[in-house]
């Protein structure tokens, strides 16, 4: 018996690449600096998994992701050849991840999906970034877990026992949704029940998405199909 | 420059005291029980500081509360002759907390006062009863913030500065809203701007709220006066 559905952010609900080229676009613009925007954000996100692990492994201390970002960026700059950005500019763009666009099924879908569940975020993302995004996005959170409440950043297990505990539901009550099977996987050694929603344009259309090897509760192709499986 | 606005929840957003009558008169029509249900909305209430006492005093280890709602029932349910409510009859009596109605301007306030602010709760109500209170009374939170988040009761220090963190706003970008002047006094002292929202027939229509000593940075008659002292 699902209770509330607990999601994954950055690919699963909001298209980071797709936003982040977008960004890059605006700039050029706006500040005549050229780069290979989508080079750009896929150097940007490659950064982002090792920065955590180096919280995780306790080489760094807990760091929220605004200031991660921001370090990566800092580091990436120069190989785009950007680093005339100054600081305030520097501030303005790594904002851009409070403000990435939902995938055009994730606004829908969570509406539909509230009517019945409790339907909460469970990113890394720290908890202003997602308050910032669902106001800009429009998605319609009934609250925002994220890893900063915890200490811990996903696939620790701390923050799906943690995401359950504050819910005050079963770890069998709460539904972990991504399009990322490890996250799903870590979700699954705590009791939580799972659904796989692949975004085969996350990485961009050459990309292609994990392959699902089946132990997933529900395997969904958007949110709108996710809420027809679940009876919305 | 406010940023966020902060809400104490229980007499601040909702009538705890009208509910919980509510609810007693559906019991008796339900259960045939009778019982002086003002009377006993205020036993229930009265506890309430008390038990949230024991845990910042350390007398009880970190407590939330529902739990702590159904100490108090449970120690307060012969008083009024209802002991022979079973456990069952009793869970679902203390989920009335959970379905507490706001006042008439809250809902169209948090509405308005949401397009220009952040809106989220700050109360001592666990994220669960936050959660199953806002869905039912349809509250928009941008952001459910509890005392469990913390593990400190208001008016502890800790819950004031650690609304701020996570919302990564100086504490002056956040404005405490609440009918009770110690929860502004408290917050004021960590910094924070307050809007004291009186709140004249919490305990009754024979009540008397506190007395505004004049040093709240706004005090509003409704939820829908403070969005239009705020520009909204």
């Amino acid at each position: 018996m699902i209770r509330a559905l607990a999601f994954d952010v950055f690919g699963t609900v909001v298209d980071w690449r797709g936003s982040l080229i977008r960004e890059g676009q605006l700039l050029e613009k706006k500040r005549g600096v050229r780069a290979d925007w989508a080079a750009f954000a896929d150097a940007w996100r490659a950064g982002y998994h090792p920065a955590m692990d180096r919280v995780r492994k306790g080489e760094l201390p807990w760091t929220h992701i605004d200031t991660l970002h921001r370090m990566i960026l800092d580091a990436i700059l120069p190989k785009f050849a950007l680093e005339g950005l100054n600081d305030a500019e520097r501030d303005e763009l790594n904002r851009a991840w409070h403000r990435l666009s939902p995938w055009p099924d994730s606004v829908p879908g969570l509406n539909r999906l509230k009517g019945r569940y409790v339907v909460a975020t469970l990113s890394n993302g720290n908890v202003s970034l997602l308050v910032d995004m669902a106001k800009n996005a429009g998605l319609p959170w009934d609250c925002i877990l994220s890893s900063e409440l915890f200490g811990h950043y996903k696939p620790d297990a701390e923050v799906y026992r943690g995401a359950a505990q504050l819910l005050n539901l079963a770890p069998g009550e709460v539904m972990m949704v991504a399009a990322h099977p490890p996250d799903l996987k870590a979700a699954q050694k705590c009791g939580l029940k799972t659904a796989y929603v692949p975004r085969p344009l996350e990485y961009g259309p050459q990309s292609k998405p994990a392959p699902n090897d089946g132990t997933f509760d529900i395997v969904a192709e958007s949110f709108l199909d996710l809420a027809q499986q679940l009876g919305c």
